[in-house]
């Protein structure tokens, strides 16, 4: 931290404040300078003492340098992980993850799960428990959608991605899924990261609609302090003033997140952009931008879906542009799976 | 609904709409423009079916004309909700809720509303299970912080406001707290919602970091859905690019929350601005905006608080504060609580 | 500044930054941690020499800790500024602007000029040249405005505050006008800038929808550097997610400007809310926040306007907006002009 | 247009509103409803009307239906169009144009036009005139500048893009430039954009910092609307919360552009991400996402650079992306220029 006295803090203020620093068992280094005195400190641990410091008399303000993430920090673990789930992995190379927004009932979530086997895709996407806006609105079959989810597993071979909303339901999620989904609205859930640190399965955890990076990776970071290392970040668009799209998609945070952290990073270009027609537009340059993969939602029958169907892709659409990938991620000498 | 055709849409696209909505058992009325045409829908009862009718061939866009909301809406229930707790009510007049950010231990939680009270405040915060952005920052004191707070009141007769983070600890908080807050982190965690919807205590429902008047207000409709009518909104500062603040506080959503609802609204200028020097300006501004009350952080030693301390008000500067909110609302014709 | 090394820095890449800040003539003070090592700067002028020094191997960041304004900075220029302006001044207490958002006709002008001056109103706004987001909208009376407003003010002594849009009408705008505003789209249009540093008249800088406070500050830094020590800052909403208001009125921004910069700062609630039933709650707030005055706009007729009717008061409910200041400046001990 | 009234409106107030339809010259059809009435108008050509209905006593909302913006919208204009430049063209395939932030001094600017022509880039970007933040930072060498980029393209035949600041200057500026620059800030600069609209030079339209579509649109339609019809769009960043990147680089406006105007459109990745490091990726994933080029700066000393240094590439990493983009742009069928 570095203390940033004002222009007219007098000694004995600066004096405090070396006094106060030291209280808290750091170290002071008064920089004294032409306009004002700043004072380095060394030996802190995280931002606490920040509040502190900030009120004293004479301080104009207090700024924290070292980041507040320590186990998802590639400083402290500089290989990048990679996560297998079900028969494939995430990290290294380009995986995607594709499905309904919603499982509504037997018949399209394995018309679905045999469509993206056959494509090669290894990983089904699909809500039984939702999040929605509106009380009045379809929140997921529930249990019976955790069931309709498991029997597409054994009769495709396809690993299962779907959403944990609370502490309550995640044993029954954990038991059918490969990857727990946590959503834009959970991000800050701290029960429920808590809860999912202790899961022996991966984490899907997404982007907070208007989270820092630092935000997020500290939510990453509640997981593994509570043990559970496999986190996979899913960016997924952040609110802005703009309003072409439902969200505004921020491809920029992936090359930020792999330097920052080893985590793998995969995008959402279904609420990344809100509307079907954009979607490979933004698949195509999560790719390039580096991500290790997406979550894109798919639907045998978009114009029918029960929800989210005007950001979902149709089965031919889907193929389309999974064909178009094949060859910008061999230019970049990346593997899709 | 109103769904805009393109410039080029021709008839056969037209007819389809139109045949689409009948389908869905709504009324189509066609309005042939120089440009293009129109659809006017009739009949519908939500927006779930504007994502059918975006996707279908020379659809341009669907734009919902009808606030979603039901029961927090005006329109529906025109008088002011006024809601009684503890000694006092909320709505009507200007209800001041004061204390610390934490409940740090049993001294201080009682010092603080033994001063309360003393200056004719009726309403405790304090947290005893806190949602830190950080696993390595304190996270409240839990059971043995709700057991202080019981006991303030026991000794006070102050009402206590306390944060409820999960399904899981609300009875036990629900047993001690006069309002069940939710916080920013939490506002669209529904099966929190859900759970307090059947609550005996009002809840203080905070406005997402980056939630939309919309989206605030079905978040309530989820509360008051389930049979809980006693529901006080708050104002606590969404994120933008601005950097002087450690939220940017939201005043005009006051005047526009009482034109759409009918449920009371107040502010926390703590958190709206971040900085204690800043929330007697903004608490003042509060007032005259129309808001219902202010939930405000109050600690007897600030440079000693365990978390918000910078945002914290000492005793002096409350009591100055509110000397100086009195003859406002006097000249403003609104009682102070 | 405070240079902050990575994790992984090697001595030698810290020797060469030291190295490196000598020779930018500086006086760099290495504080080596725990985990890395900073290195404060003393004797720097500005943030020039950031993006030197953020290039280096194993520098992290670069934090700029020193306020890039000099001449609008409280620290430099302790005392208030007051600025007369016609028959009245704008600082210390709690100044009215009105009128419409453009000059129509003489008639309505000259009407409004009439109305406000006998309610004790001392200036007047009205736009002749306007910028319009379409080209194709009312793009005001331009040389013919300018002569209602001239005649407006002969015929009532009223003030003029009049918006100037380029540097080549400057010169008849200068003749006119008491004030000299530069709009929300051309806060950083820095010939503009200049050449009003220049004016012998005060210049009324509106914030940029998305200018942080120190940008705001930098430009009218531009006009004081340039010898117009006449500065008054008006803040109007800035661009956000949020969509219940045209903008996001920040009053927030009034203490921070306060306590930042000597330069008053009023407030404009007409396009900050831009809704006439929402701008008497907002003129409240921004009085009680402790703004200098109001920018708001006032029509004959709303219905009727040429632009902005939606966001303008009528003569009627100026009055009872104006009334029911007053108890409330008198509580606050602030003089409304 | 569609006016939607409350739901308590009473009938005289829909008939006042469908007469003050009339009035406007507007044909209005009444679509009453189960809950409310609302009113759909034909015959409109822009939103001017939208204010005078808000207003009518009874009127909840009024939506505008149809896109403001007309030369532009491709709609209108269903080809791409493709501009000419110099020895290349901007618009179908993928143009990069490269070149430091500001010309600096005679050699680094022919240097700079020498590696870049070598590379087969046939663009150079520099400025002149520089808009800064700070009065008291580099301001561009101004007619010097011009100079010494006139004498670029005569030794090295490369294109000169460089900004344009105001009207004063634009005629000196548009005797040396193949395409004239408008900045972020000046986007909505209309005395400006006048002037370009009258050039007969392409003029390279930067998005404002707080832009939506429809605004960057209808500034563009400023510079048609006056016949000049060569406009290219660059999307650099907007302003968010967010704060790992300069600004969030807001890819998804790619395909919506595309969609809504026949205009070409690129990418600045420079500004976009405001670190060097970030730059390959976002171009690799401007290209991927559909943009017709790049405007990247690139300098042959980024440590010694007077302005925006930190965000340069140096000539080795500009050599690595160039090479990288190719075989991207091979996989998509796309021709680098």
């Amino acid at each position: 931290m570095l203390v940033v006295m004002n222009a007219h803090a007098e000694q004995d203020q600066i004096d405090a404040v070396v006094e106060r620093i030291r209280e808290l068992g750091l170290v002071p280094h008064p920089i004294p300078g032409s306009t004002r005195t700043a004072i380095g400190i060394t030996g802190n641990r995280g931002p606490e003492n920040r509040d502190t410091l900030v009120m004293l008399p004479g301080v104009e303000d207090v700024i924290v340098v070292t980041a507040p993430y320590k186990l998802v920090s590639r400083e402290v673990h500089p290989e990048s992980t990679i996560i297998p789930v079900a028969d494939t992995e995430i990290g290294g190379g380009f995986t995607i993850i594709g499905g309904p927004c919603s499982v509504e009932n037997e018949e399209m979530i394995i018309g679905t799960a045999r469509f993206l086997i056959e494509r090669g895709v290894k990983l089904l996407r699909g809500g039984a428990y939702k999040p929605r806006t509106s009380p009045y609105s379809f929140q997921g079959l529930g249990e019976e959608g955790l069931k309709y989810l498991a029997k597409a597993r054994e009769e495709t071979g396809i690993g299962i991605v779907t959403e944990v909303m609370d502490v309550e339901s995640a044993a029954r999620i954990e038991d059918v899924a490969d990857v727990l989904q946590v959503g834009t609205r959970n991000m800050q859930n701290y029960p429920l990261l808590r809860r999912l640190s202790k899961a022996n399965k991966p984490i899907l955890l997404k982007r907070g609609m208007a989270a820092t990076v630092d935000e997020w990776l500290m939510a990453a970071e509640y997981i593994l302090s509570g043990g559970n290392y496999q986190v996979i970040l899913c960016e997924r668009g952040v609110r802005t003033f703009a309003d072409h799209t439902r969200n505004t998609l921020d491809l920029s945070i992936i090359p930020v997140v792999k330097h920052l952290s080893h985590l793998p990073v995969i995008v959402d270009p279904s609420h990344g952009t809100g509307k079907a027609e954009y979607v490979p537009a933004m698949s195509m340059a999560a790719l390039a931008a580096g991500a290790h993969g997406l979550l894109v939602e798919v639907h045998p029958e978009p114009e029918r879906a029960m929800s989210d169907g005007m950001q979902s892709l149709d089965f031919d659409t889907f193929t389309k542009m999974q064909q178009s990938l094949k060859p910008v991620a061999a230019a970049l000498g990346v593997e899709i799976r």
